[in-house]
């Protein structure tokens, strides 16, 4: 199953304390789409500028993303300039140049629009609207939103998430959104906004996702270096949804298998500069770290505990 | 299996987002009891002074805790004073008045000598010692410390981590311990120096345990509404300590249990103020939410995951 993915292509420059980058390939949907090429084909719907290197788009090829809906526009690609400080959980915005991205109006191939899953990256909410307009019928669509768009264009955030079935947000934007400081109610309020199953990211406390009547809850895969943390949450839909597409299933169990497949690949993300591990990996380690993920979250249930015993 | 418990029986006065208590019963020793007597017999040795209601002794023994190593001592008891903000994580501590804790020196009973569990609550490590020294070779030492102990008494707290089985302490104080900011690494130093099992609390984001060649990583237990945060890890390690002392092991399997046991304790502690939801609870409770803990948190093998599928 193909995933048709909408978001940023970008230049980060990026200062942690384990050292600095400037101007790598970054952005929400580069991050997205490398991560789900090891799991299902993506093609990739997102805008460049003229300075935007040939060497970056063969990258995202040799991953098997079908970049034909990378449009080139005239101008400077998007940039981004963030620091984290020894709380490696928040990213300090130094700079945003939006260059190319600041009119950044998506459109759909023809040979794109039957595509069965459509992933709406963080961007104006009415141009959300306008991808889902250009599908025939998308099966499942997923989004990603941010506190900008809650705080300016809540209207038209509300009316594309009455069109999603699988929302990804932080827990501050869950509260935001539900206008509700209690996690576990925000979330109940957002789910009658729409999105059947709604996975929230927690960064180094790892995740839920409600569905039906159920919660998951699962840690964040300990990673022994966290150099980078830029493209995690990004990194954690890609898994996410790649999964899904390869197992064409969105049942309870699946989404629980993608929400780990969702943190392996976060893992991997955080502990280089930029897509860097992310892009070289092998699905034997993607497997391997999931069966590690497994077996250092598994417990039984007791088979001695009694009061005073 | 019974287990001997020193540390401090206190008044909090807290303010949390969610209201305030002047002056209600705390301490880590008294979250520790109270949390550990549904699984196991607890000894409790701490101070208190002359203005310690016979009611809260009342209560303590109506948990089944053994009161008989509660010192009373001329003066006033222990007391602290602390504030929560929206940030629910950290306490900000706004008094401490230490009272009859700063001159006490922990006497174990004859009848305790014997017992083969003790637990060394947050004291200076010096008396920490001095509570082994009184013991009859105990099969299984736990100890908690704190920021104020590393940075002051290195020393003396390094002879008392030689001799100490289980280290349950937060991601912070591992940091410190080992002079060492990467957790991972931090904790297989921090193991050097005597404990064979550490158990890194992390607040929201869950426990760690190191044990053997293995790593245990589990979520916290969302709570819908958390009122007071105080006696959150000493709950943790009443649960812990008092699982284990229950099933008489201390396999890999029932660490990874006393953890979720941990957890649980914890949750019920943080949705009311003090010790109140805590003391009145059932182990049917406790069972159904180990049993719910665990259905939030289960995933299985992927059936069906590939490259390109």
């Amino acid at each position: 199953m193909t995933i048709l993915v909408v978001g940023s292509v970008a230049f980060d420059s990026i200062r942690t304390p384990a050292g600095s980058r400037d101007e790598i390939l970054g952005g929400s949907a580069t991050y997205f789409s490398v991560a789900a090429s090891y799991f299902s084909k993506v093609s990739l719907v997102a805008v460049v500028g003229e300075d935007f290197p040939e060497s970056h788009v063969a990258f995202l090829r040799r991953k098997g993303v079908d970049t034909s809906g990378l449009q080139r526009e005239k101008g400077r690609t998007f940039r981004w300039t963030g620091e984290y400080g020894r709380d490696l959980n928040t990213a300090k915005t130094l700079e945003t140049q939006l260059n190319v991205f600041a009119s950044f109006s998506p459109r759909i191939r023809p040979e794109h629009r039957k595509l069965p899953m459509v992933v709406l990256g963080n961007i104006d909410p009415t141009l959300q609207r306008s991808v889902l307009e250009q599908m025939d019928g998308p099966q499942t669509v997923v989004c990603d939103t941010m506190n900008y768009w809650i705080e300016r264009t809540r209207e038209s955030l509300l009316q594309t998430l009455a069109r999603v079935d699988i929302l990804l947000v932080n827990d501050a934007e869950v509260r935001q959104l539900a206008e509700d400081s209690n996690l576990l109610q925000a979330a109940g309020k957002v789910r009658k906004l729409g999105p059947q199953t709604l996975v929230v990211k927690r960064g180094e406390a790892g995740a839920l996702m409600f569905h039906g009547n159920s919660v998951f809850v699962t840690p964040a895969f300990p990673v022994s270096d966290v150099v980078d943390p830029t493209g995690a949450g990004d990194s954690f839909a890609g898994g996410f949804c790649g999964y899904l597409a390869a197992a064409r299933a969105r049942d309870e169990a699946a989404l629980r298998r993608a929400v780990v497949f969702g943190s392996v690949m976060a893992s991997f993300t955080v502990s280089d500069f930029g897509p860097g591990r992310l892009g070289e990996l092998t699905f034997t380690e993607i497997e391997e770290r999931f069966r590690e993920f497994r077996r250092s979250t598994s417990f039984e249930d007791p088979d001695r505990a009694g009061p005073g015993g």
